[in-house]
């Protein structure tokens, strides 16, 4: 509606798919030439703040509405076609990208019968919606890769890195790759007074050895990693640069402050840029967990849980965005020689449904903290004006 | 009932006290002079094995019916009394040694009112079984020091020393002290994709570290404490025997595989012989955690949770019971060399409440892996049969 307000006394059209996506398009001057997609979520977690991916909308429709008023709307040499994608979280039906792998035509059959924790499906939530989301409606989603020109995305940061540089925006370099892993260490249970520390077979102490040391191997991936003569230096840097690895769940059995554990799981999250490189920290985590399993006779098994290839932002789509980051900063700061950051995603995000589709682009803004998915979320009114005019910027490029 | 079966021709009585303690004693020559108490407990753990505490009962009984069969029980220069302790676990009401404890005098009056899951009171308990626990027949209990002579008590060992060392018997020189710790580790919470290595304040990789942190302290106190000269080699030895630290619990906050927890909570028990020793651990390990903690800029808090001295057993009371297991080893095997293991109890036993009352001695027994509460349990027929020869053997010591 917001959008139609805005918008509709140009060549214009807008409409919500069979999976609940809402489009808004304007033609510009070459209505059947490849289309400019701008997108991002309206959804968001429970509880959590208003930013997330909404800003991404508000900012392309600010955006648009700004060459409206400037009168230079209809000088767009292509369609620009802003989507606010359904179900990115996931958190209803597990199962991210909902609305973006539609689009994408990524999004198998069996999406539609993802059932939410009442057992109500995709499909039935969507029809009690009025949105008729039908096997047959769900292929016609799927745009062809040859009417679509390229996917910008903005964003919040949902973390520290744009704030502790002190910059409003930043440009994604590409969306980090992810390897899920279930760690089960096995030892002997024992009564925590009776067996002496020398005959211990403790798997607690065991898995605090492998945390230490999967910090160690991700801060720093150049003492434990070997790489060939000629792509040293750029691997490793690559590596270096977004390697995260985090231990976000551990849970001993039996769990009595007074029994030594016989059994201690927990997960490893692995995200890097580099998919090789992430395949070697598994490797190389993997191999030296077995010898400290080996050594304090525990028996280790790691189990991969999921698996995602990272994607790469297309450069010359991310050279235009940062060059209309750098316009926006500099209209607001009149300074000229600050460099907008690059920087990875380590989060997952429409774009990386799209990168099926078309080469995709993305812009962060920060956020206070880092902080997303929480009630404290926050971004300074400043940033979402530099994000507008960011994309204000990149529009005029298409012009 | 099994007890006066055996024993009723003998000057002999049996009851069964307001707590429920079973009790039977022999006069021997002088009924009036100091009583040596044998005894143990009779409940158990749910779903454990038969053996633990009631091992301690039967090779008393069985002791005494050898003495009577051998027509020498008549000979004893003091009363001998065995008591069958209630309640010991503490698993019912949360509270251990509540039969021992009364016996010893040291049962506050509010044990009485100590309620179970289903609100029952242990007064209430007793009541329902005919036994009549009020105050003042609770402070009757507590015997008089003056009318006793010492204890001894025959348990499992619960642990793998005597297994591993390959001897049926051992005796016990301490029951080691302990304390309960909760540390409280908090971080910033982040999200597993978003925030960088170098930017990280993670509660769960602090927690690792000060986890392999103690389990180094407690195999190895000698690299971390400074003893005063004059003390330093007893010290360090008497606390490397004996120390033992485990982590038995551990929770993250808000525990999701792709969240840097912000708060990370695990328990610690410390056992050892040595009390100050054991203050010196604590003491070395809460200040490198708090250099820990710094360095990564996490929060760190400790509380003591339970703590409880360490309790020495009698020497001349422990070098009877040695000679005896000795004695009972040499007539088992034949083999004159074998020397009787002193071992520590990390777990608590009657003997620790006892311990108010008058000196006390314990000969462990061995049991297969050092498994305890658990189904598992198990004790060789063979060794069952040495701990009755070595009661035996203790008690010809008293004619």
């Amino acid at each position: 509606m917001l959008v139609c307000e805005r918008l509709c006394s140009f060549p214009f059209s807008q409409w919500i798919d069979h999976m609940g996506n809402v489009h808004g398009r304007v033609d510009g001057l070459n209505p059947s030439s490849k289309a400019l997609l701008i997108g991002s979520h309206l959804d968001t977690v429970v509880d959590a703040g208003f930013f997330d991916g909404s800003l991404g909308i508000v900012s392309a429709i600010a955006a648009l509405k700004a060459l409206r008023v400037g009168g230079t709307l209809g000088r767009l040499v292509r369609p620009v076609e802003v989507i606010a994608f359904s179900d990115e979280e996931g958190v209803r039906f597990q199962s991210t990208f909902i609305g973006s792998a539609a689009v994408a035509g990524i999004l198998p059959d069996s999406a539609l019968q993802y059932s939410d924790k009442s057992g109500a499906t995709v499909q039935e939530v969507l029809q009690r919606n009025s949105l008729q989301a039908t096997k047959e409606n769900l292929h016609q989603l799927k745009y062809d890769p040859d009417s679509v020109w390229g996917y910008a995305e903005v964003h919040i940061e949902q973390g520290p890195v744009l704030e502790r540089v002190g910059m409003p925006l930043g440009v994604v370099k590409g969306i980090a790759g992810q390897t899920r892993l279930k760690v089960t260490v096995r030892g002997s249970q024992g009564h925590a007074g009776t067996v002496p520390m020398s005959m211990r077979h403790d798997p607690m102490v065991a898995a605090a050895e492998l945390i230490v040391l999967l910090e160690n191997v991700c801060k720093h991936p150049e003492d434990f990693l070997s790489f060939d003569d000629h792509c040293k230096d750029s691997s490793v840097q690559s590596l270096s640069g977004s390697l995260v690895c985090t231990v976000g769940e551990i849970s001993p059995w039996p769990s009595a402050s007074n029994v030594i554990p016989g059994q201690v799981v927990f997960t490893v999250d692995i995200r890097a840029m580099d998919d090789m490189g992430r395949e070697a920290v598994i490797y190389e985590f993997s191999s030296r967990m077995y010898q400290i399993c080996d050594r304090r006779s525990v028996s280790c098994n790691l189990e991969r849980k999921h698996n995602a290839g990272a994607v790469m932002c297309d450069p010359e789509l991310s050279t235009q965005l940062k060059s209309a980051a750098h316009s926006a900063l500099r209209k607001m700061t009149n300074e000229l020689d600050s460099e907008v950051p690059v920087l990875m995603s380590g989060a997952g995000h429409d774009a990386m449904a799209i990168s099926h589709l078309t080469k995709v682009g993305m812009i962060f803004v920060r956020c206070r903290g880092g902080i997303s998915h929480s009630p404290k979320e926050h971004v300074l009114d400043d940033d979402v004006w530099a994000a507008g005019l960011a994309v204000l910027a990149f529009l005029e490029t298409h012009m």
